[in-house]
């Protein structure tokens, strides 16, 4: 008898024959007094259809609108899922956001799910139904229908597999785990069996896809073990939970991960002043843009200025040059310079603090390629370099082949 | 200063081109002060194409997914729709049935408006907004999404226009009118300038389209004038309201209606004791089958037997014989006739009462032409023959012919 919430996104609902499928798989594995809760994404293509449809009327984000029209799309696989079980002889139902209880945030299109009130979850499992949540979606305390933004089903399956305390929550997607580096760069990449939410966390901020970063800091507030697995195999896929197993050594590096999406800001000349460095990140924050890596050099080419330069996902220049169209005269800068051919490379591992020739190795792997470092980050668990878009599939490549012939997966 | 619920059906907001039209005509014809609220069905297809999504996993009818299911379509007009007046320049917002505050009894596919709560719609009215409201859902008490079935967006335009105490409800359709019969029957039908409620209801039952009965019954009840026009012109409608204005002459005629969704039940020798009558029709209410003509004849072809003919819409057939299957040995019926080729043709004005030569006219004409009348109703504003399919055409018009010969419309 377990308790299993289980998400599957759009391409693995993307036809009747697909859900019909999903339906199988799942009462072949069901248990007898097995609870399940399904979470499932937008059939297919809906949600870009859906954007296409609002982007003929206007092009200006309308945020509550754009979420009133995009939560359609959860509502239609949740209602044809719930037939599908109902026709294969389950008794299911579907919930919306908010039937489910998911209180959000006002901030349309990025919501927070603030709270989770599953009482009407936990009823609908004990009169023994498979209750199919729509993804994605919550509403606000003034009952205004938000969307969770990127990745936000697979932080509706988490935050709910907390609520209802459930055993585990079990992602499927078209991997089958999570790898040491990308599969697609790294070919001799290893899939882990298991890997902690700070590792994970970190990977994942640094672009290996897969699991977004916000239902993994769900998963590890709540302590929900989360099993990424394969939505097309039975295969044992990889467990993100808090510590490994007891058999399991401590693992020095657990991956090698790459993100392209990363443009370089530097901003030249800024009056040395107290308070100009505050005013650029204050204004960047009240446009909701996340800065990543920052340094401010120590150039003395103009007495009396300095230079910052920091990281931000490529998508968020437009917004990042608004900004500084704003204070540039206030802040006395001389000069913008945008770099959006920047990569990052990371070796992340919670075994990693206490050694600090880890660091030393990969500066020295990326010397020996002559790839340029740009700028450096490290955490607890996790060392970053800032480096030319196109070094980075090898210096991946060269990282991975280094600390994975030392240490297995 | 006016307040007014505008309806439009799913063929005028079918793309974002006819949204966008209907934007411009609502703002053209808004005054200053103007308080409108708009309600909107599903664009185009999209109701049927979600029928097909959902027949294509189940060919069962599970209410409440389906309502589930169906409500997504309304919802996104509802959002277009106000990016479309945002767009346009004019503060607008979306709100869902439940944030309408329209609660229904839990009859899926077919619930009933039981209550609207309708502060928030006042309050985004008070705000500078114009309201756009999805039409043809609710929800039950417990939470969940219902349908209020066919006709259900006017129903919605009514009870909100009730709620809200608006001056009018505007119905806008593909005809700019109520005519005194079917313009595609009867060629010189006369468009009606206004009609009162309780004809329009005898029109409405009685198949003249346009405006399903429950809207008008809503009207009726709240006293809401609706107001039935072109969706294509500005050309004055049709007024249903509760009386006639003062300089308008009292009509004895106001209209010929035809039916052609009618078929003819016979229940042959049913042994004639108490009970058995109530039987048969307790029956047929369980089901939720509307039966509309009741004979019973007294025939003698057997001793203690009667034979009793009602009248169903042809969509009931099957679930009739159902019921007949079931208890057609304990009511001791001999045989069950059914034919599916009648129609009804009616005329229908509240001038009529205490103008018996009406009925007599009536059936005279359709004697000089042959007609065999199989059954006979009358209400206070009505009288209804029971006629052969193939006759119901000729018949409208001959009777159209008579009546409006003497009175115009």
């Amino acid at each position: 008898m377990a308790l299993i919430v289980k998400k599957f996104g759009g391409s693995s609902v993307a036809t009747p024959d697909k859900m019909r499928a999903i339906v199988q798989r799942v009462l072949a594995g069901k248990q007898p007094g097995d609870q399940i809760v399904i979470v499932v994404s937008a059939m297919g293509d809906t949600t870009d259809d859906l954007v296409a449809l609002a982007k003929e009327i206007t092009s200006k984000p309308y945020g509550r609108e754009m979420d009133m029209l995009l939560s359609t799309g959860e509502q239609v696989s949740i209602a044809l899922m719930a037939m599908a079980f109902r026709e294969a002889g389950h008794k299911a139902i579907s919930l919306t956001g908010q039937q489910a209880g998911i209180t959000t945030s006002d901030a349309f299109n990025k919501g927070r799910i603030l709270d989770i009130q599953a009482q009407r979850v936990i009823d609908e499992l004990k009169d023994g139904n498979i209750v199919i949540i729509a993804g994605f979606q919550g509403i606000t305390e003034h009952g205004d229908i938000t969307t969770l933004g990127r990745g936000g089903s697979d932080t509706t399956a988490v935050a709910i597999a907390g609520a209802i305390h459930a055993d585990a929550c079990e992602i499927y997607t078209d991997v089958d785990g999570i790898y040491t580096s990308d599969p697609r760069v790294v070919t001799n990449a290893q899939k882990m069996g298991e890997i902690t939410y700070g590792e994970m966390l970190e990977m994942a901020k640094l672009g290996a896809g897969v699991m977004q970063p916000r239902a993994v800091e769900m998963g590890s507030r709540f302590n929900v073990p989360i099993h990424v697995r394969s939505t097309f195999s039975d295969v044992q896929g990889t467990m993100i939970q808090e510590d490994y197993s007891m058999e399991i050594k401590q693992y020095l590096i657990r991956g090698v991960a790459e993100d392209k999406n990363v443009a370089k800001v530097t901003v030249l000349g800024v009056l040395n002043q107290p308070g100009h460095a505050y005013k650029i990140f204050s204004e960047l924050a009240d446009q909701n843009i996340d800065v990543d890596m920052i340094v401010q050099s120590v150039r003395v080419a103009k007495e009396g200025t300095t230079d910052i330069t920091f990281t931000v996902s490529r998508s968020e220049l437009p917004a990042v040059r608004d900004v500084f169209a704003k204070i540039r005269g206030e802040i006395g800068a001389e000069d913008i310079l945008i770099d959006d051919k920047m990569a990052k490379v990371s070796v992340v591992g919670a075994g990693m603090a206490g050694h600090p020739g880890i660091a030393a190795s990969m500066f020295g792997i990326l010397g020996d390629n002559d790839i340029n470092i740009e700028i450096i980050s490290t955490s607890e668990i996790s060392i970053t370099c800032l480096i030319a878009e196109e070094s980075v599939d090898k210096a991946v490549q060269k990282i991975h082949d280094h600390f994975f012939a030392e240490s297995e997966a």
